[in-house]
């Protein structure tokens, strides 16, 4: 029997309230479907910061490197600051693993309602393909004149064609694979001056290369607007880091689904183990008190198993995940129901 | 009796179409209340470059330092390239008459339909403060082996203090003079290393200087999540010049006004012209049919009335405007309406 061997790294929060559950859930689903989890659990988070001055030891990322997949729960503290956490656990994570191609599934799913006024499921099922190594979250850059009234801080982008061309290849072949075969290109040349020019360049050479996809192109500013007005223009988008940070939570966000949704960190060419966590934070408000959102947490752990080629496993979670959404008595209190995080889990567990 | 010099630079499409009527409205507001406005209009636009390679003559800066302020249509057109046409004019204008502060105010209007779910005019009515000359757009930069499959481009944002004091002190002042007095910071100091710590040490500095103000901060990707979720939350908003352009046509999106808000290009000090624009752009699509919405155009020109200090005039002009879209016969098709451009003006030329 097939054995896959996962790093959990639960994090900070209700991070360390739904992971478990995830882990439960993908176990139960395994036993069915004749396959095995070893799982190996990471400790790794502000709490160790706090103890040890380090997120993660030395040689963390070495670690890591032998596991199948990694499925993290959420980083972050208040008291450490955010930078510390997360260039000290989740960044080098994404960029030594090379997981370049960061994406989430915008749909609004039955039960869950939308922002938006007359939106039903049919109207809001696209995919953000996000560039996750480069680009404006560069380590380039620095301050000078510090403390005095001519202080500056310099911040550099970086865009290589080789990382550029592979997230905009990683769209294309993405796009092949659903119905409606478009690509939608994330810009602001008409305002950035040199960074924004080349990644249009680059899309319209990659354009060239896939005459069965369809092409389009939007300004940040107007796109962010037209995911509002009209969410159902879009099939695969495709951005730079930082503009896919804002369109992958802006997206969610209008799917209803900021509580809920998975994100995956991908390492295309499966050299590194790639990484799924779910779109919340650790949520310190309500941490500790039980009544986290588990569906975050299982609904990622059904995209790692659709990773790691085990589908029916991943559709058994999804399909019963989607029905405890169908209930207010099985929903949390995020969504509009009653449930603990228990009884969400429960409910799943039994569909299953 | 007082006359004020204003430039008018129509621009391109419907830019052309929507700006005469607003200098009409404009000076019958003028004579309503005893003030008289000399106009100077320029043909600076798209046309013009093609024709001189120029998008306005060389000393146009210059020509423009003598106004009292601007009135500027839509700039682009699909036959000139986005970065010529706004390097070549929008962006030297701002930058040149240190026009750093863009002001939008976001307001869900009686008559217009905002696509968030059960949202009415309490609900949304905010400001965005966004830093305008500065920032992400910068003209650092540039390509390195280029051609090659090593290619790469650099962009590099500059943040001063000055310009990032100077930005933070105008929403503070602005927040003193509103009934919630609360500024909100847009940041991404957990992903973006140099200039967003930068930026977020100087909105505490400031923070501090105005302990009559209330404070908060987000991170840009959840902060555009919250318009649509919780646009009640927010007041004042500061942000980078990329991050304000962003929200700033978010804003208008889940305020349903993407088509009829103004935008004001601020030089505080009042050492140049300040500058007054619509959100909305050329629309090439729609440009020539006489079914422009000039509400855009009219909505901005009461604001650069009221920069002015004619605040009766002003608000008599947003009276009569707010009228028309009280009604389907007299907005246009973008606002659900069946009137036409002249249709829509002529009811506001009637109420006033
Ligand atoms: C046209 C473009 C350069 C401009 C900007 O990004 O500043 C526009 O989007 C705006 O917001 O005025
Ligand atoms: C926590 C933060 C650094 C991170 C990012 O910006 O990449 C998060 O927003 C995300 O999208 O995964």
């Amino acid at each position: 029997q097939k054995t896959y061997k996962i790093a959990s790294i639960p994090g900070d929060g209700i991070g360390k309230e739904v992971v478990p559950h995830g882990q439960i859930i993908a176990d139960v689903a395994a036993r069915q479907h004749g396959f095995a989890i070893e799982w190996t659990v990471f400790d790794w988070s502000c709490e160790t910061y706090l103890e040890t001055g380090q997120m993660m030891p030395d040689d963390g990322i070495e670690q890591l490197k032998k596991f199948d997949a990694i499925y993290l729960g959420a980083v972050g503290w208040p008291t450490v600051p955010d930078h510390v956490s997360l260039w000290g656990l989740l960044l080098p994570i994404r960029r030594e693993m090379n997981q370049y191609a960061n994406i989430r599934h915008i749909r609004l799913l039955d039960g869950v309602q939308s922002p938006l006024a007359g939106r039903s499921p049919e109207d809001i099922d696209f995919i953000v393909v996000r560039e996750n190594v480069e680009g404006e979250y560069s380590e380039l850059g620095g301050r000078m004149n510090r403390g005095t009234p001519d202080e500056l801080a310099i911040q550099e982008a970086v865009f290589t064609r080789k990382g550029t061309d592979r997230i905009m290849k990683y769209a294309f072949e993405l796009a092949q694979k659903r119905a409606r075969k478009q690509v939608t290109s994330a810009t602001k040349s008409n305002g950035i001056k040199h960074s924004m020019p080349f990644w249009d360049e680059r899309f319209a050479a990659m354009s060239a290369q896939y005459p069965d996809i369809s092409t389009n192109q939007f300004h940040i500013d107007i796109l962010t607007a037209h995911f509002v007005r009209n969410p159902d223009w879009f099939d695969v988008i495709v951005a730079s880091n930082l503009f896919g940070d804002i369109l992958s939570d802006l997206g969610p966000a209008i799917a209803g689904s900021i509580g809920i949704a998975p994100s995956a960190n991908i390492n295309p060419e499966r050299e590194f183990p790639s990484m799924f966590e779910p779109v919340h934070g650790s949520a310190p408000d309500i941490a500790g008190k039980g009544i986290a959102n588990p569906i975050g947490a299982i609904w990622t752990i059904a995209e790692l198993l659709e990773h790691l080629g085990e589908n029916a496993a991943a559709a058994q979670i999804e399909a019963a995940m989607q029905q405890s959404l169908m209930h207010d008595e099985t929903k949390t209190a995020d969504l509009g129901g009653s449930a603990t995080t228990q009884g969400c889990v429960d409910t799943i567990l039994n569909a299953m």
